[in-house]
C-alpha cells in the first residue's frame, strides 16, 4: 500500500495507511523487545541527508534503518560540501539517488522535501523541512497515544503552550482530527493555534475548545501534549516571565488533573515539564522518543515494499 | 590481479586490470539492480578517511562498501582530533591501520596517498591526494564510457572547459590513450591542457586536436567532457565574463552537436550544463555518478582479495 | 559476570572480570586475524556518543562494534543539536536508551559517564570523562602487556613523563598494584604521580620507587610507558625546555637500557619518542592502539550478555 510512495506530510495519509503503519511499527516492537534478528532490508542502503543538524532525529532514524536490517549513510552538517560548491538540491538528490535505496532528508527550507521527492526515484521520507512538515513525528504521537491508552479514538487531548509556531502539534491536531478525539487548545493569547488550522478541524468535524486556563482544561484531559514556549517569540521579556509560570507542568498539576492522565511531549524539553513528574505512570515522553524507531522501522520497510 | 594492491593513480594500471575492475563493476550493477544480497565483504572494515571534506565520494565509497557487504568506520571533519594535536599523517595511518581491512582516504596534500601506502599493511584506495590524483573518478568515467558506447576504443572525445587544473581530464586523458581514441582538447588559451601532459599522450600514440572552436569541436565527437570554469582561475574578471558563455552546453549547443553524443561531467555542476539538456537521453551524468557506486565495489573487493 | 554492567572506572574490576575480558579480548583477537565472521551482536546496535572529539577512540570502538556484528550510531561532535537546546545530559541520555543496545559516551565533564549509567536502562562504557578516567585505555594497556611479556605479573614497570595530569598512567598504576608490580615514577619535580595515589598503590601492597633520573630507571626497566610532556603545563618555558630532552626517548636511550624492554605509549605521540624506535622490535605503541579493537569487542559482547 505504501511500496515506492513518499513520505511528506500528515495529510497524506488514509486511515488504512496509518493502521497499516502502526500495525507493523507494533509488530516491530515486539520483535526488537525479544531480540529477534530482523533482515527485512537486508542489502538496502538507506541515506540520512541532516542538511540541517538534528542529533535526535537523526540517530533515530539511523537507528531503525540498521534495526531493520538496512545499511545507512549520513550526512549530518549544515551543509555538504557539494552545496558549498555551489550545486542546487536537485542535483544533490539526483546524484545521492543513484546511490541508494530510500531517502531520509531534513532540510531548512520549507517544501524542501517535496522537492527531494520529485527528483528521486526512490522513496524519500521527510524528516523536517523548516517549518513545514515533520510527518513522522506525528506518527510516532498517535502511535504512542495508541499504545498508552489502547486506542485512538474518543479522547480529550489538551495541546498546551505554544500552539502558533509548533510544528508538532499542528500535525498531530490533523491525526486527532481524522480519529474523532476532542481537542483543548490551551496558550497564550498571542500563541494560539492559527486559526485557518482550528477552522479547518472545524470543518472535519473536530469539537475544539480554546481557552488559557491550563488546569480547569487538566481536570478534563485524558491526554496533554506539552510544547515549550520560547522567550524569542515575545517582544515583551515581562510578558513572558509572567506567563511562563502558568505553563509548566509539574507533579502538583498533574496531582489535580484528570486521573491517568497522559503526558507527551515531543522533546528535548527544558524547564515545561519538571523532572518531579519523571517517574509519574503517566509521563510517557521518553516512551514516545522510543516508538520513533519502530514507527520509523515500519516506514522504512513499507516504502522500500519489504514488508 | 590486485589482491593487496594500493589504488593510487591511474598510471599503475595494465590494460588487463582495466578489464577486470570494469567486468567485476558490471557483475556488481547486475547483482544491485537485482536486489540480490552480497555478503562478499562480510567481516571487513573500511575506514573511509575525508581528511577534507567531500560529500559526494565519501557517501559513493561508503554506500559501495556497505552494498559490497563491508562495514564503514569514517572521518568526515577536515583534521582529525589526533591530528589537531600534532600527529603525523605517517602515525595516523599506521593506527588506524590496525582497526581495518581497507582505507579510503582523501586528503589535500598532494602525494599523501603515497605516504599513507606505504605505511599501511591494508590496501590504500586514493579518494583525491589534493591537485595529485583521483584514479576512481578516472575508473567510473571509463566504466561509462564503455557502458554508454558499448566500448572504450575508437571514439573522438572532446575535453571542455578547464584543462590545466582539471584533475578528472587528466586521468581521463591518460586511459583515453591507452585505449586509442580521438582527443579534441576544448578550452580558453590561459587554461589550456599541460604541455607535459599533451607530450605524454602523444609519445603513447594519442591523436590529439587542440582548439576553441566548441561547436566545430563538438559537431565531429562521440563524446564530450565538460568540465568547470572556475572564475578564480582569471586575473581579469572580465575576460571571465566574455568567455563563460562559450563553454556553456545546453540543448541547443546539443542539436548542432553529431548525433547521439554522450555528455560527461565529473559533477557538481554549477551552470556550465544547462539543466534544459538534463532530459537529452545522451546526458550520461547522473548516471556517470551512480556508476562510481559499482567501480568502487569492484575496487573494494578486488584489493580485499576476496573476488 | 559482566552482563548489564556498566564499565566506569579501573577500580570497579575484580581480577576474575580482568581476566575474563583479556581472555574473551584474545579469542576475538584469533578469530578476526582468521577472518572469521563474527555475528555475537548481530541485531544490537552500538551508541558512540563523542560529545567531545577523540577520532582515534571513536573509530577504535566503531570498528570493534562493527567487527563483533553490531551496528553503530553516531555522534562525533562537540556539543549535539540537543544540547545546544539547552536539555540536560540526562534526558539526552533518556532519550537515547531507548534506540540502542549498549552506549559508548565520551564527555568533557568528570562524572559524567556515572550520570550516564544512573539513568541508563542498557549498558554504559565510559570512554573518557574528561580529566576522570579511561578505563579501556587501561585495559588495552594490560592486555598488551599480558601479550608482549606472556603474564601481567612481576614485571619492573617505569612511568615516564607527566605523571601529574596523566589519567592514562593512574589507571595503569591501579592495574599494575593488582597483579603486584614494582613501579618506577620517572617525571619532573612538577609532574610527579599524585601524592594519594602513590599513597593508594603503596597501602594496597605496591612497591614504587620515584626518581628523575631516565636512563638508570630503564636499565631495570622490563616496561616504560611513555607519556607526552605538554609546555602548558609548565610557568615558566624555559624550565620546558630545560627538561624536555631528557624525556625524550630514542633508539639511543633504548640501547642503553635493559634488553627486550617494551615501550608503551597511549598515542597520539608527537616528539617524546623519536620515530627512529619505530622498527625497534620491543616498540609495541601500535601493536597497543591495535589491541584495542579486541578489548573493546570483548567489553561490548561481555556487558551485552551475547558472550
Amino acid at each position: 500500500m505504501l511500496k515506492g510512495k513518499d513520505i511528506l506530510n500528515t495529510a497524506q495519509f488514509s486511515i488504512d495507511e496509518l493502521s497499516l503503519i502502526m500495525d507493523t511499527a507494533a509488530d516491530y516492537e515486539q520483535k526488537v523487545k525479544n531480540y529477534e534478528i530482523i533482515r527485512d532490508m537486508d542489502g538496502r542502503v538507506v541515506a540520512c541527508l541532516f542538511f540541517e543538524p538534528s542529533t535526535r532525529t537523526r540517530l533515530s532514524f539511523e537507528s531503525a534503518a540498521n534495526r531493520v536490517g538496512a545499511r545507512v549513510i549520513s550526512v549530518s552538517s549544515a551543509g555538504s560540501s557539494s552545496t558549498a560548491k555551489g550545486e542546487t538540491l536537485v542535483d544533490t538528490i539526483r546524484t545521492i539517488d543513484g546511490y541508494i535505496d530510500v531517502i531520509v532528508m531534513r532540510h531548512p527550507e520549507i517544501g524542501s522535501a517535496r522537492i527531494a521527492a520529485d527528483n528521486a526515484r526512490h522513496p524519500v521520507i521527510n524528516a523536517g523541512d523548516g517549518s513545514g512538515q515533520h510527518p513522522t513525528q506525528a506518527l510516532l504521537d498517535i502511535y504512542t497515544i495508541r499504545k498508552e491508552k489502547g486506542s485512538l479514538e474518543g479522547h480529550t487531548i489538551t495541546f498546551l503552550g505554544d500552539l502558533k509556531y509548533g510544528r508538532t502539534v499542528h500535525s498531530l491536531g490533523y491525526f486527532m482530527t481524522m480519529y474523532k478525539n476532542k481537542m483543548i487548545f490551551v496558550s497564550p493569547e498571542s500563541l494560539r493555534m492559527p486559526e485557518e488550522l482550528t477552522a479547518d478541524f472545524r470543518s472535519r468535524g473536530a469539537e475544539i475548545e480554546e481557552t488559557d486556563n491550563v488546569s480547569e482544561a487538566l481536570s478534563r484531559s485524558d491526554i496533554v501534549y506539552v510544547t515549550r514556549i520560547q522567550r524569542e517569540r515575545f517582544n515583551n521579556p515581562e510578558e513572558y516571565e509572567k506567563l511562563k509560570g502558568s505553563y509548566i507542568i509539574d507533579r502538583n498539576t498533574i496531582n489535580k488533573a484528570k486521573k491517568g492522565i497522559t503526558v507527551l511531549h515531543p522533546l528535548p524539553r527544558v524547564d515545561e515539564i519538571s523532572t518531579d513528574l519523571d517517574d509519574y505512570e503517566g509521563a510517557a515522553y521518553f516512551r514516545q522518543a522510543h516508538n520513533g524507531i519502530f514507527v520509523r522501522m515500519a516506514l522504512l520497510a513499507l516504502v522500500s515494499g519489504v514488508r
